[in-house]
């Protein structure tokens, strides 16, 4: 084992660093891994840009990443299901105490949850990290590293699809088609949605949706009025959706959302946004839409593996660009510019397949 | 049976007026009611006031009340389940069209529905009112006339906690004490929520709240941040309620209806206010806190009667005003002035009892 | 149109007849539809032979059939929603009365409800035949009349399928590979389940059964163990599965979906066996594998159009046979025989075409 | 503290014995209890009768008892939650693994769990006894230590109903009027209940049903025919309930459920008896009556203490016997012999009260 842990760590607003820290030493019910493949996340950038989102600061260096697949390296002494050697995709939220949220299956919503790189927890963008065996899920071998790196941003669509209720012959829009929205889609798709609509202000994002496989794609202008849009998608679709499922949000866009969807539907907010939003609340409470948000997702990584597994979802062409681990600042920059869907680190020197 | 139908009909804003109609003839599936007790609800006295309902105007003379319950005088060629005699509540929405809606047991949300006193349909605070025989629900011995009235806003309550999942054990906010939130509250209860607090201006209704079964009341001043009132709210109870059914329709209450409500839990709107509200909707969205309208109610009348019947919900007490019909101008400025609870309309001129 | 109506018509255990019978007029909910394609189920043929299916019995002359699609040729006066000239399926189930059951959306409970070619509703299997205007569906342009037939099966797969609640990466047991578990097989891969094992005795109907999907078979031997077929089912699978969808009716294979699935699973059963079956009832109780049953469908046409139309699920390959209405006897020869899946009577003399 | 720990423990069929064991030492996340009251379950019974439950087999001495509540003497050091003093209900099963079962929120069907008095588990019914502390909660000042005992049996009440989906207005069945079978009738009432019928073949447990709450009765006789048994209910209640909740486990009254039950209602198996069971499964299967098992219980404590400590729900009545725990083994023959409802133990003999 290598003595060196090369780690990205953000340590104030703009200041984003590759630093050697120690290797960790796995606690009994701990594992620990040797990275291999981890996507960066918007909020990763933002941390770095901003060293904040919402009530979550940056008070001490943080190491970033939780978009994460890597190798068993060492078992922590009660660990039964992982051997070293075993390739595991992380689940990178931990419950740290039985509430009554982890004890009735929600445990996403635990508000003393450890999460990776969510200050002040550490991430694992990085060579060597430890995380809590029953988070890590073994990988079957037709399944990558890196698709086990995207289980994180697809259990984002799996929960929100999900909590939406898609179902066989769902109509459903996705307004935002950034990795969230696209995800969303590919997992509407595979729980039997009937006809997907995507939105975007960018004309090669939805190009992205519709080879992923949207029925239709809408571009939006800043300034579009939302009621309009709505009507737009009733007249693409020649039906109102069932379920809206929001990636980007934008408070206009939340607003077509409530329209757009049909009496007794969903809308699923997974996109965040200013603290205060003006919406039309008396037009979705009178037609019974329901308004469900989404908190990152519970028990979704097993039913991700076996649809990877099964080829019913294929992420792959969400990845569009990989960096070694040594360039990441550049792969961060590329990110930040918005260039592509999904920029993998590579953080295996031995290995940089997908 | 006699030859005049006095009725109380809404011409324009601030006229109404009580008129001589004809006794209409019922259809093959209908009944001829003659009507005995029928409530006067806040939105009767809105289209006296200003003539619409959002977009529901209205355009010619519109007959008011949909609160009502009557006796069978006259039965339609195909109606099975009613006699002549036998004392019914009335279902004041009657779906039109077999659409998706209504197959799905959702029919509340059927854009054409038949609804007493939503212009353009005429309502039954009259002598005699024909009405399909479906929604005529025959009442046991042991329930009275104004019961059956009260089952419409008794539906409003039932509605709204089935939607938010009310249960043993739950832990209810109830924002607003007027008619709706003290039905809102006699359900919760006996579904089996453990603690339910009601919140209102006035101490006067907090005190009407705490006679029917309010285990705490908070007295809300105008001004009040929402934040705050939650806090107040938490420190009551000494935990955070699962279920808030906003019963005011006012923008602050709704805000602290949301800072209120448990991670993972639902709020309720049943209050209608402006048609765009400015919520903390991040807020709601991180905490997978549901928002969930309510638009009026459906298969809620044999569970109420059930209720009523085996003396499980007690709704006697919100009856706090008596008038006979020919006194309908009266009793309209009764409610119109906020005195009391419920106000009465008795419509048999042979009795006046309960 | 011509003036007579050639029908299938079972008059006693043994005697089906090919008669000419009036064409109907329909009533103003009614249209009069000219039948393009119907397929032969097992209960027409049962009827055929046996005069009855449990309480139900051929006491008067029945028209047979049930899996339906045809062209409105007439339109009754309250008729709205469609035209002369449409091509629509047929939802054979039409409730008679607004009960409870209608009310909430469970429509197919309903006990008066009106079933072609259930004893002594007269089926579809025939030139010209009036149904409720309501429960004809308009097909779209891309979905022809045989598929609009084999919407009635496939709803019994829907219906399946949904209360089952195959869902995202479901692994699911399907007993039985006749013309029911292959609808559930196409509908559960549709609705994103990510391994699907079929079982049944015979390997010709396994073999369709790959092709259609199914991503493992197994085949049964009369006496097999029923705990042994369940380890099986484990062993190939590597998992239990979540779900059971029970196709054969078979008391054994009962017992071996109850001991195949999963703890907190579910078992639908489909299959109709005898009145009194001996099951490991406690095996289920004490793991909490819930055990429901199916009758027909609901609210299963919009949805089974939609993922036809869009090409999600593929029904063509379950026709092998195909006859004109005039040699219906040969045709239900063939089904009687179990040879193939899906034998098509084809009712239009000028269009034989799928 | 004491240096004595007596325990009632089974060694074999037949041989229940009071011994002096050594008092535990908690584990980090454990706490160490002076028990004070625990209620003797049928199955103490029955290992003491018959050594085994099924394929649980007493093959080395166990501790007896898992309905109690006792006092905190020791904290472990990771527990934060109590404190030396606090009076606490204890949840007797503890999930060992946290497998798909336990993060999905239906911990009591890990298959590895820790259950008291499940061999080779042991119980509480002794002087001192260690918990883990996440499944100890305590009680408010006005809910007694039998009261929390009693929380168990009522737990699998609570269960019960839950999965029945018993709710406002509900009509409900229950088969039993055994300890198990009253707790449901106590949860089903609190939970909105409209009628509630219970069944028994003593008229003595009948009567304290009725004393419960039961609105009516049904006397069984060994050899009634079960559809006869179905009808009276249903000539009873002038209704068929919703929901039967069985507490019996015997094959006629498991085939009486469902007859009686309503087309669309449920069935919850809570009695256990013979492995293999001959039901009507067909006449449950087209009527969709849905079979759902229950196997304990979870998360059921938070809301049962505050279902007591708000006094909706009143478990003392059913307390008919106390023993002090010096003589156990008189208590358990009392039990054996099936008089009175629930046997208390009272094991601080410096408090005998409630
Ligand atoms: N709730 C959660 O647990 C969770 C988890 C992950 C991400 N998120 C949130 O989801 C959102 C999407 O994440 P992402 O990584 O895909 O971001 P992204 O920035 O890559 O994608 C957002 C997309 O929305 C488009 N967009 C902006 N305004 C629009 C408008 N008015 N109409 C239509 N499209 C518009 C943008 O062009 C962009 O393509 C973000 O708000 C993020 O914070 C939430
Ligand atoms: N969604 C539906 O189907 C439906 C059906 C019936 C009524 N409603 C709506 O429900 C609402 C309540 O109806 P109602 O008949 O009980 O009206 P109401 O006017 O009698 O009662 C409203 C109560 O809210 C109180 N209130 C006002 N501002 C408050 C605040 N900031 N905090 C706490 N309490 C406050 C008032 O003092 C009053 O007692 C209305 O908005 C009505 O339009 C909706
Ligand atoms: N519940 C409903 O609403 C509904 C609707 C339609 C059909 N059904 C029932 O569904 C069942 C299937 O209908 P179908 O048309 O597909 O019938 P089918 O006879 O074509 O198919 C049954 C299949 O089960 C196989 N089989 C028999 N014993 C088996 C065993 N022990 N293990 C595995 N496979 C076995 C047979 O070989 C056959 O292929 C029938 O019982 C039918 O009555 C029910
Ligand atoms: N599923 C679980 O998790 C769970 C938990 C606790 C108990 N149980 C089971 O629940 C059942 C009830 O437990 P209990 O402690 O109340 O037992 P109990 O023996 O005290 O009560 C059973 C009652 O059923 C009555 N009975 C017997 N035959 C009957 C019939 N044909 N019709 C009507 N009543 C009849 C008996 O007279 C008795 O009063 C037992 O089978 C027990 O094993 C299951
Ligand atoms: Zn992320
Ligand atoms: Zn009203
Ligand atoms: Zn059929
Ligand atoms: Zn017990």
């Amino acid at each position: 084992m290598a003595q060196e842990n090369l780690a990205v760590v953000v340590h104030s607003p703009g200041d984003l660093r590759l630093e050697n820290l120690p290797i960790p030493e796995p606690e009994p019910n701990e594992v620990l891994l040797q990275m291999h493949s981890v996507g960066i996340c918007g909020s990763d950038v933002h941390y770095w840009q901003y060293g904040r989102i919402g009530d979550f600061v940056v008070k001490k260096p943080m190491v970033v990443g939780h978009e994460a697949a890597g190798r068993v390296v060492k078992v922590g002494s009660a660990v039964k299901h992982l051997n070293v050697g075993d390739r595991v995709a992380i689940e990178p939220g931990v419950p740290r105490e039985m509430d009554e949220f982890f004890k009735n299956g929600r445990y996403n919503l635990s508000p003393t949850i450890f999460f990776c790189a969510t200050p002040p927890d550490d991430g694992n963008l990085c060579r060597y990290y430890k995380h809590s065996a029953n988070f890590c899920y073994k990988l079957p071998d037709n399944v990558t590293f890196e698709e086990g790196a995207l289980i994180e941003p697809l259990s984002v669509g799996i929960h929100a699809c999900r909590r939406a209720g898609v179902t066989l012959g769902s109509v459903v829009l996705i307004c935002g088609a950034g990795a969230i929205g696209l995800v969303s889609l590919l997992v509407a798709k595979a729980m039997g949605a009937s006809q997907v609509i995507v939105t975007d202000l960018s004309p090669e994002r939805l190009k992205m949706a519709k080879q992923l496989g949207a029925d239709f794609q809408l571009t939006v202008k800043k300034g579009d009025s939302s009621e309009q849009l709505a009507k737009s998608v009733h007249d693409i679709l020649g039906a109102q959706p069932h379920v809206t499922i929001e990636c980007t949000g934008v408070e206009s866009s939340i607003q077509t959302a409530i329209y757009a969807t049909r009496s007794g539907g969903v809308v699923v907010l997974v996109g965040l946004g200013s603290p205060m939003t003006t919406i039309p609340l008396i037009n979705a409470a009178v037609r019974e839409v329901d308004i469900r948000g989404v908190f990152r997702y519970c028990n979704t990584w097993p039913m991700a593996i076996a649809m990877l597994s099964s080829g019913k979802v294929n992420v792959k062409p969400l990845v569009t660009h990989r960096f070694p681990l040594e360039q990441a600042l550049e792969a961060f920059e590329t990110t930040r510019q918005g260039v592509g869907i999904k920029v993998m680190l590579k953080c295996d020197q031995n290995d940089l397949n997908p």
